[in-house]
């Protein structure tokens, strides 16, 4: 049961719910995702009053990919569910972005302090009076769980949950019960910012490892750079941006770490992913004496299924909680500072910056006589079609593979879950994508590439993207089924097929309105060429939903490699 | 990592999968629901083999709900996820298969006992290593929870899970690592079927219940019988009904225990809910001087917001677990035994057996001048639109508490989450329960109400009722959103309105074939009527979609009355 504050103590007395939203809106959040339920509707109320908008997704799971892209575009999300039912919806989300990294702010409507205390048999409960089970299934998942059932501590909570939430770019989540929403607190808080500053590494701790890293830097005969999502989830592009400028080394990328770098930039060498990658750039990384890895993430679907051929006698690792030189491991030391005092101190004279390969979309190379459509040819393409500064979204599948084989333009924003790999996940994040765009006010595309057994899992979102009056293109990429799990195990079973959807017809059944989108159904290379040298087409003026049709049984090289190696490691005894 | 047992030690050696998926057979399975996933995939070779059908559900939290609707008809629901994404997309649906008491057995593929052992980094894991922690979200919502780790202990761990989930009426949890699916283990066991017999009560103990319980009973001057949600799930109702028969006592049921007794009974008096009741009802269950509740769940929308107005001293609770006579408690007594033995027992010449109130299905009076079709006029209807042995599935919202007015014919088989309360739950649950009566060999119309706002968040599991061709009835009551929240708090906000779909025309978007359904759309008392009086309708030999509007502030008189109750309790300082 929880304490009043005494209003005649409070300066500028505040309503907890007003003072929470009023920080998500300080950090940068203009819009919030969630399901209504009616632990949380006396909070929802706080909402529009701040200056936000309530997005009122078709269900929970949705809301957190939602929230999750919304985030790796606007720098953070935030969900509001209710408790028990609707949080445990989105717990798979929310597992998701601690996975990679993304930091997103979960609020739970519970019931009262008082129900609570009294072990009331409410609905939304286990019917057992326990009431904390749901907020300890989060513990592992979130960097901090806060209950905010006492108002002397609400603020503290929050600006706490908050800034961990943004500095280890992980979720967070809260519960705030229906008798807390609408206590008094302190608002003069609010006139201090919370405090963002990344923590600074020791000094001492830090020249040494930037020593150590110069040391082997400049000893170096061909030395690299390879970037992965790391990267851009602890938001270090800046620095491999300056560290490539300043010391021309060649740079590759990961999967995970698409779109972290400059892919015009003449040190760009293509994708990374041991023997999944381009010949050329194999043959360049592993043939590097000294690999600088910045936010590695060595996962299976990143590496092609752990297929690298380098040494760590030939690597440092650069990550947001620790540095590791050949062998040497030196914790609590930030890549950031690192990173920033090596560009600073690097000696160009004794550098040796050795150019790699150029890497372009090669789509007249993958052309076969027959005009369908095939993966081969397919993604390639995509990067001649793409524009600086789009969003780009692909789901676990053929898409998450495909785009490997994309040279994106300059500005582009990748986003994809390589390594939760959550199938439907990419239907919510490019609903949260293009709104975070709109929300900052940019003139950015949106563009999704999913597959039909994925897009089925999160289908209704698209009901959402049509409500908000958001201009994605969306391409269904229709080949029967579950591709990915074919090549991994069970190539004609029944259980990777799915029922056929009229995908397209969607649109209007979730309400969009004539001459508010548009929809293509296309099955060959010239419908593809056409479409994508299509003046309205380009403009995205309106929602795009493009069902392309390609063979069941057709895969990305990369996919092949890595469902083999998937297959293999599965059955390893 | 896995010990192997030596083939040649085994009379008949048998896979892990298949041992498991025959004993699910053996209990009564006939469908297993779930999504495939490459932790899963060489499992679900084995479920064709052993005679079961894989459904492929469109996600994991509808298989969950469609499991969860499987188990209240068949007796046991299974799922199959994949580790991670899978099963966390499913744990709201097993939450409240817990918090009901619905026995569904949810087995997830894992990565190898070797890549666990190695803390490898694979896709759907956490990144960290810890590959516990998602077994570990599942032990407060499982009454076992097991790693299928060790060939030699895998049999055992099963049988326990398998049996524990039949006797406690709740969902059990196994791990199925890819590397122990194929392990062989000895298939002799299966020979013998897992015992799921209910454990007996201590005889001293159950004779000592039964003379308290007889004492008061033939004290009383009009004593009735209530009976809820657990008579039902912990399987009395066969008790429940020779109960009846013997003593001719008036019986009620609660919102819960609607469908635990033949509603035609000449002694069955009516739904009691406290305040929600009717007012016949209500007299005289609280005028009552002993009321038997058998399998009570005193939950807040099972008692219209606690608004029971009767004494424990009245009282006599009859539960799985134990027994409470006024406030002696009988802990570790099952109700079976000692019902049993009151029926035996019972001295009719002693026994007071008062009348109590008819229920019928009060159309005329509740029709109004106009042709708005109107909840108090709709639900009573309903009632005798229904026929004997129909599946009668209600949402939580409007439909929930409407079904209240419905008097059922004989056999009516009411599937409803009163406790848990997850929107979307009836869509899953009309999928999972129209294929089990189809599995039992039954002829059974299955009737899912709906409304617009909770059909949204699972209406892709249209699809999987299309792919199996399965025929339930539908209706989606389409009033603008969620009008359960309207009534607690929020009656114009916006975050209490949805999109607006074509519902109906996602019928054919889902893949279903002219001539294999039919949709209607209706808005008025004479259209309800004609569709109710059809005889192609009433057939049911093909799926049929009902969108029918009723106005957006209408909501039936007891959910108006919880729905405060419930605003008041959140509010409570």
């Amino acid at each position: 049961m929880a304490t009043d504050i005494r209003t005649s103590s409070l300066k500028s007395p505040i309503d907890v719910a007003e003072y929470l939203f009023t920080r998500l809106h300080q950090i940068g959040v203009r819009s919030v995702h969630g399901v209504p339920g009616d632990y949380n509707l006396v909070a929802l109320d706080y909402i529009d009053k701040v200056g936000l908008r309530w997005v009122g997704n078709v269900n929970e799971l949705n809301a957190g990919y939602a929230a999750d892209g919304y985030a790796r575009v606007k720098g953070m999300g935030a969900i509001v569910t209710t408790f028990g039912v609707g949080e445990l919806s989105a717990i798979n989300a929310m597992a998701g972005a601690f996975s990679e990294h993304v930091p997103v702010v979960h609020i739970v409507g519970t019931p009262s302090t008082i129900s609570q205390r009294d072990g009331m048999l409410l609905h939304h409960t286990l019917g057992n009076g326990n009431f904390n089970v749901f907020t300890d299934m989060n513990k592992e998942i979130s960097v901090v769980t806060a209950k905010l059932n006492d108002p002397y501590e609400v603020a503290a909570q929050i600006d706490h949950a908050l800034q961990q939430c943004w500095i280890q770019s992980r979720p967070v989540y809260l519960t705030l019960p229906t008798d807390i929403v609408q206590k008094k607190i302190e608002g003069e808080r609010l006139k201090t910012p919370i405090d963002l500053a990344f923590p600074t590494n020791d000094l001492d701790k830090e020249d040494y490892v930037v020593d150590v890293v110069l040391k082997y830097l400049l000893a170096a005969k061909n030395p690299v750079i390879l970037v992965d999502a790391c990267a851009i989830r602890h938001k270090v592009t800046e620095e491999v941006h300056n560290l490539i400028e300043k010391t021309h080394l060649p740079v590759f990328v990961t999967p995970m770490g698409k779109g972290a770098v400059n892919e015009t930039h003449p040190n760009y060498g293509g994708v990374y992913a041991g023997d999944g990658s381009q010949p050329d750039v194999k043959e360049r990384v592993e043939a590097s004496d000294l690999i600088l890895t910045i936010g590695a993430i060595k996962s299976d679907f990143n590496t092609a299924g752990f297929s690298y051929h380098t040494s760590q006698l030939n690597t440092i690792d650069f990550h947001s909680t620790h540095i590791v030189v050949r062998y040497s491991q030196y914790p609590g030391v930030h890549m950031r500072g690192v990173l920033r005092k090596v560009i600073e101190k690097v000696d160009l004279s004794k550098l040796s910056a050795i150019p790699g390969p150029k890497m372009s979309n090669k789509v007249k190379e993958n052309e076969d006589k027959s005009d369908i459509i095939t993966q081969a040819w397919f993604w390639p393409r995509v990067g001649e079609f793409l524009k600086e500064n789009d969003v780009v979204i692909t789901e676990t599948g053929t898409s998450n593979f495909g785009i490997w084989e994309t040279k994106f333009p300059k500005g582009t924003t990748a986003i994809s879950q390589v390594l939760w790999g959550s199938i439907g996940y990419s239907v919510g994040a490019c609903q949260g994508a293009a709104l975070a765009t709109r929300d900052a006010g940019e003139k950015r595309r949106t563009v999704l590439f999913v597959g039909d057994g994925s897009f089925q899992l999160t289908a209704q979102e698209l009901s959402t993207i049509i409500r908000l009056g958001l201009k994605p293109i969306i391409f269904v990429i229709c080949n029967d089924g579950f591709t990915i799990e074919r090549f991994i195990h069970g190539m004609d079973a029944a259980y990777n097929d799915i029922q056929p959807w009229s995908f397209k017809d969607l649109v209007p059944v979730f309400g969009a309105k004539e001459g508010e989108y548009k929809t293509f159904q296309i099955k060959t290379k010239a419908q593809v060429h056409d479409l994508f040298e299509d003046k309205k087409f380009n403009a995205a003026d309106y929602l795009q939903f493009v069902e392309m049709y390609i063979p069941k049984v057709d895969a990305p090289r990369a996919l092949k490699l890595t469902a083999e190696a998937s297959a293999r490691t599965n059955a390893k005894e």
